[in-house]
This record gives C-alpha cells, sequence and structure tokens, in this order.
C-alpha cells in the first residue's frame, strides 16, 4: 500500500466514539444505565419534526437540491434575530454567519481560516477531547492550562499568561464545558479577552452549550469590551434543539473570517443540509424555542441534582462541583480509583462489564483529567441515574472500597 | 483584527457556489434559462422522501440522535451489495466504507488521509474546479496535465508520464467527467493504474457520477488488476438519487485509508446524518434504484441529444464531443468567443443579462478550458434547452458574429 499522511500517526482517534459503538452494543443485551453519551434523551421540539415532514410532501424539490454555502436566507436572518433577543449581539445575517455540519465543522473551519502551521492554540486541561486532535488537524500546536475541581474549573488567567508565546495564535473557550459542566465567570473571560487584545491572538468561542444553563448565566464573549473584532464563535442545534444526529450548527464573528470559512467550506462540505436548514426554521419561530428550552432545562436540572446528590450520598470521597451548565458532572475519583490498582480506562471498562453503568474516564479530557470520571446526567430518567450510582458504589463495596 | 491564515490567499472561491447565487437572483425575476448548474431538475424516488416521513414520524428520537463516525450498518451493508451487484466489486461493509458529507468531504478526507505538505497531486485540466482547492487546502500541489475536445478529452498517459516525479503522492481521476461529460477509455485508465503500481501512488476515484452513463461502459476502477490497494473511491448519492441537498455520499478503499479517513472526520463533521443514511437505505432496496436510473437517464440522455443537436444546428462552429456521462456539453467556443473581443467570463455574464441563459465559462475548470463553455443539460427541459441555445445563437448574429 501507498503510504498515509503522517497525520493518521499524530491524530488521535476519538475515544468516546468508540465508546459510542461499545454502548451501542452493550445496549442491545442488557439492561445498560448509560453515563457515557454527549446527547440528551429528550426528543426534539415536535415543531421541527413537523416542518421537516412538510418540507417533504409540499415541497420536496425544494428541500433536497443545492443551495448556496453560506446557509439559506431564512434561517440565517432568524439566527440573527435569536442572537440579538438571547445574547444583545447585531450579527449581520449576510455577512457575518456560516452555517456548519454541527459545532465540529465550525471548530475545524474557524482554526483552518486563521492558523498556519506550528501556530500555537490555547486549550484548558482537561476540556473537550475534540480540540487538541482539531488543532492538529490544521497543522497547528494544542498547548495546554490546567484547570482544577478545587478552583471550580475556572481558568487561572496567571497560568494562561504564562504560555502565551509570539506563536500563539488563539485560545479556545468552551462555556458551559464538557467535561466539567463549568459555565464560564464573567471577570475571568474578560481577563481572557484581555490577554487576546493585548497579545493578539483570537478567541475560539464554543458556545454549543449556551442555552444548557441551570444556575448563573453565559457569557455572551463577543459582546464583551473589545472581543467583536477577534472572537469567533461555534454554536450547535445539536444540545439546544436535542437534534445531534441532524449535524447543524453555525459560527459567528468578524465578515472576513465568515468568507474565509465560507470558501474554505466548499472543498470541505459544499454547502448545508438543504432539508435541514429548512426544518430548523421553525425552531426559531413564536416562542416555539424558548418553550422547548424551559421545559427540557428543568427535566435536565432536576437529573442534575439527582446524579449529584446521589454521588455526594453512595461516591462521598467523589470531589466534585455542582455544575452551572452542560450534561455532566466531572469527578475526581482518585480515592476511589487508586485502590483498585487499576488504570481509569480499565476501572470504568470493568464497571461497564460487570454492573452495566457507563461512565467516561477523565483522563480522555486531558492528562490534567486523571483518575477523574466524567457522569452524563441527560440520557437517563432521574430514578435510573440513582440505581447507576448505586452500582458504582456496590462495585466499589464488592472491592472493600466503600465499606 | 487577528490575521488569517495564508490558506486564505491561495485557496480561490468556488466561480460556480458565486455563480449559483447570481442565477438564485436571476430566477426571481426573469425568464431564465439555466445551463449553468450541476443538479438535475427531476424530483428524487419517491421511496427516498416516504422513508425520511415514516422515519420521523415513527422513529424520531431514533432518526436524530448521533450514531457511528462511519455510518449506520444497515446503509453500509446495502452499499456493499449495491458495490457487489453493479460493478462486481467485495467491499467488506465493516472496515471498507466511509460515509461522507457528498462527495465533497470523500475528496477532502481521502487527501486529508494520505498527502503530507507538499506532496503532490495530479489533475486533469480542465477538470471539475474544486480539485485544485481541495488539494490547497490540505496543503498539498495540484499538478496538471491537458486533455484535449479534439482527443474526447481523454488522458494521455504519456503526459500524465512526463509530470509524475517523487513527490507524486497520487492522482485524481473522474469519469464520468465533469465539465467534459468524458467517461474513461478501460485501456487509458488500466495505463494510469500501471502508472501508479509502477511509481507507487494513490489513484483518487471520483465516480459520483457513476451511474449517469449514455453510451459505453463506468470503469470500476477499484476492479482493475492491481488497483485495489491503492484505489480511493468517492462515490455520492446527490446525481444519482437527485439529493444534493441531503449530502450524503461514501468513499470506500483499502481498510488503513478507511480507518484514517474515519479517525480525521471526527474532526472535520463528527459523524454522518442519521435522518438521511435511514432514509437512504430505502433507494437501494428492492428494485428501487435500477427503476428510477432507467427513468432519469432516458430523460437525461434525450435532453443532452436536444442540446448536442442543437449546438451543432445553431452554433455549427463550435467543437465538442458527444457526452457519454454525466449532465454537460463542453464546447470550444473559440470561434465564438475571440470575434467579440471579450473575456470568457465577460461573455456568459453579457448572455446571461442580456439573453437570460445561464453558462459556465471553461476557464474555471482549468488554464485548458479557456474559450470553452460548459452547458448543462440536465436542468431544464427539452424545449427550453433548443430556445436556450437558439438564444445563444441570436446574441451572436446581433453580434454579427453568427450570419
Amino acid at each position: 500500500m501507498v503510504t498515509l499522511s503522517k497525520k493518521v500517526d499524530y491524530v488521535r482517534s476519538s475515544p468516546i466514539r468508540k465508546i459510542t459503538a461499545i454502548l451501542a452494543e452493550a445496549r442491545k443485551r442488557k439492561d445498560l444505565i448509560s453515563f457515557g453519551g454527549g446527547a440528551p434523551s429528550l426528543p426534539p421540539p415536535q415543531e421541527v419534526v413537523d416542518e421537516l415532514a412538510d418540507r417533504l410532501s409540499q415541497d420536496c424539490s425544494n428541500s433536497v437540491c443545492y443551495m448556496g454555502t453560506r446557509g439559506i436566507v431564512d434561517l440565517l436572518d432568524l439566527i440573527s434575530q435569536d442572537l440579538k433577543k438571547y445574547g444583545k449581539i447585531d450579527v449581520d445575517p449576510r455577512n457575518e454567519i456560516q452555517m456548519t455540519v454541527g459545532g465540529t465543522e465550525g471548530i475545524l473551519l474557524s482554526l483552518m481560516a486563521t492558523t498556519n502551521q506550528g501556530d500555537e492554540v490555547i486549550i484548558a486541561d482537561p476540556t473537550y477531547l475534540g480540540y487538541p486532535e482539531a488543532i492538529k488537524v490544521v497543522n497547528a500546536k494544542p498547548v495546554t492550562f490546567p484547570v482544577y475541581v478545587g478552583e471550580g474549573f475556572q481558568p487561572d488567567v496567571e497560568r494562561v499568561k504564562e504560555i502565551i508565546t509570539n506563536r500563539t495564535k488563539g485560545i479556545i473557550l468552551l462555556s458551559p464545558d464538557n467535561p466539567t459542566g463549568r459555565v464560564l465567570n464573567k471577570d475571568v473571560t474578560k481577563a481572557i479577552v484581555d490577554l487576546a487584545v493585548d497579545h493578539d491572538f483570537w478567541v475560539y468561542s464554543d458556545e454549543v452549550y449556551k442555552h444548557i444553563i441551570y444556575e448563573g448565566e453565559h457569557v455572551w464573549i463577543s459582546a464583551l469590551p473589545g472581543a467583536r473584532e477577534r472572537v469567533i464563535t461555534m454554536c450547535s442545534l445539536s444540545k439546544e434543539a436535542s437534534v445531534p444526529g441532524l449535524r447543524t450548527g453555525y459560527m459567528y464573528g468578524p465578515s472576513e473570517v465568515i468568507d474565509a470559512a465560507e470558501k474554505l467550506k466548499q472543498y470541505v462540505s459544499l454547502c448545508p443540509n438543504t432539508l435541514v436548514q429548512y426544518g430548523l426554521t421553525s425552531f426559531y419561530k413564536g416562542d416555539v424555542k424558548e418553550k422547548y428550552l424551559e421545559y427540557v432545562i428543568s427535566v435536565y436540572k432536576s437529573r442534575r441534582d439527582v446524579m449529584l446528590n446521589a454521588i455526594r450520598e453512595y461516591l462521598p470521597k467523589a470531589k466534585t462541583v455542582k455544575p452551572y451548565g452542560a450534561f455532566y458532572v466531572f469527578a475526581d475519583m482518585q480515592d476511589y480509583i487508586e485502590p483498585t490498582g487499576m488504570g481509569d480506562e480499565e476501572f470504568v471498562m470493568d464497571i461497564l462489564k460487570t454492573k452495566d453503568v457507563a461512565i467516561i474516564p477523565g483522563e480522555h479530557f486531558g492528562k490534567n483529567g486523571r483518575r477523574h470520571c466524567r457522569f452524563t446526567f441527560v440520557s437517563e430518567p432521574a430514578d435510573r441515574i440513582e440505581i447507576g450510582i448505586k452500582r458504582v458504589a456496590e462495585y466499589l463495596m464488592e472491592k472493600d472500597i466503600i465499606e
């Protein structure tokens, strides 16, 4: 065989995608309780489903044809109005928004549009595991700063400052965060934007969980002073409309960046899915989005509380903070994993095998995530969340780690 | 603003995507006859539309959730059976197929998976305009060999041989070709595969038009002797199922390449669209595909004949060959454009403005496409095709170029 790209060696396959495959198998044969995925279990808004069906039956040809690379104007207009309504941001729908294949393509396009070989991009450790690999895919270099459970996983601006070099091209911020559930503090965010201004680098703001907030407030980063011309924001419908399989998101930022993203997208995926775009216009009409969010957030919040209480009750030595947003509790499990003598991955796989509970090892999110576990609380109903955490405790009892 | 990537300067925006936008506008106000697009005007198979609607109404949650990056197993199995049926190729559905966002993502992923910075990738001039830019997006270098109307646009193997260097990493073949409609001759294709074997490089076989053939036969390149381990094939449902807006295709090749493509896709678009994959399973069931192709090919063929006859009658000095496949007549219009004193783009834009006929200038497909025009024959019914070509002739009469 002819040789492959060097990329294939140095880009790591996403362990979560592998676990998804294992879970899909496990789900078939057992009473699996999944704290493993990154997707909600609630159905999407019925209005979106109805709109998709209506388009297919009433205007099929126009729903399956090519449309412009940027996105259909109806949807771009609605997104612009939505950003105004929720974030008080003026975003020009014709020049400052690009539709993307979920948040993932938004990250790729924004990095592709702004970095050159060898540029450095700063990320937290731990944070979303796709970032270091996406950075490597575009031939740039990930540089990390640690965040700690004891500090509520908030970035320490001094630690960020220390790793800035003349190759720093940007920093990726994710708020609410995966895996930690941390919602960025406004002052910390402002200080990071100030660093970006002083050192002239980009802020890539991943806001795919922007509406999934239980306490506190989302910081609309591009609305901060000095931010507008150096912030590129990625959003997704996957989390807020519960349609991850429809692969739709958008990015917004300075028109030069969006022009560049559009140009590159022509050779990445050509143009967005026409049918899905039409279907999703209904999410932004009337009070559909508002009502839907109100409903799902209340469900997620109660599930989060159940999980947090269960962890505190049954796994009292797990160190964690209340996640103010997103779908996960991220717990420092050192006191439980160390005594088993196992590696983190071995530990969670053993629980999956013997207790039918799926958890994600924290080390997948960065070396600073070692001895942590990520517990998704949105995929199972409240009663099963409690049963799942009890099963983890039982596992540890059987190993004489919990009395 | 912080600086952008150098890529943004050296990657060219697709002129056809711009023209699509112009056409969308033009279509609103006038009796536009479009020979400009790359999409059929016939509706997709009703079975696909029905399956999409059924999935939404009967199994919505499972249709909008995340699925594996590789693709859903039902569809992968059906595609494998389809490749066996039509191409007599054994392709392992679990290890040798990756679903993609149309043919476009297939091209990107195959180049990303196999090339390093500075590698050279050979392409015809003219050919599909996305190739040079996709090659540049992955930091490789496009190198071209000319094809000529007088040679039926078949590659001359000697000309390919001349441009092979020790940096040659592969060659992209597109058959049937866009813009020329040329179906690769089997002997020529074999000779190119032999070159790839001798010089150890990849063959990227873009077969998005594989079923759109009117005369002759499609060469299933990966089935040729010695080809299997060095051919990566890209396919798309856009052309054969008339669903370009659903953005679905697939690539197949050696398992190492498909593994690499899957890994990279995790950071490009994460996973394929679940709903659309389920919908498209119906295309491969029973005789749906066979009947649909029979119908559309007969319509396209009669439209092609109308256009070819009209060009021969009304534009007798246009040099062209009968396109055996794809959607286009590619004509050398030198004897008509030269006397106008215009550039190629100026010429077609003037026809669009004054005669409401959209044509694509050949120079967009490579410098050897200069003074040619691409006429799409699948987007308009037969009577309008004839009217459109007559309007072009009228335009030339008014300029005293045709008597």
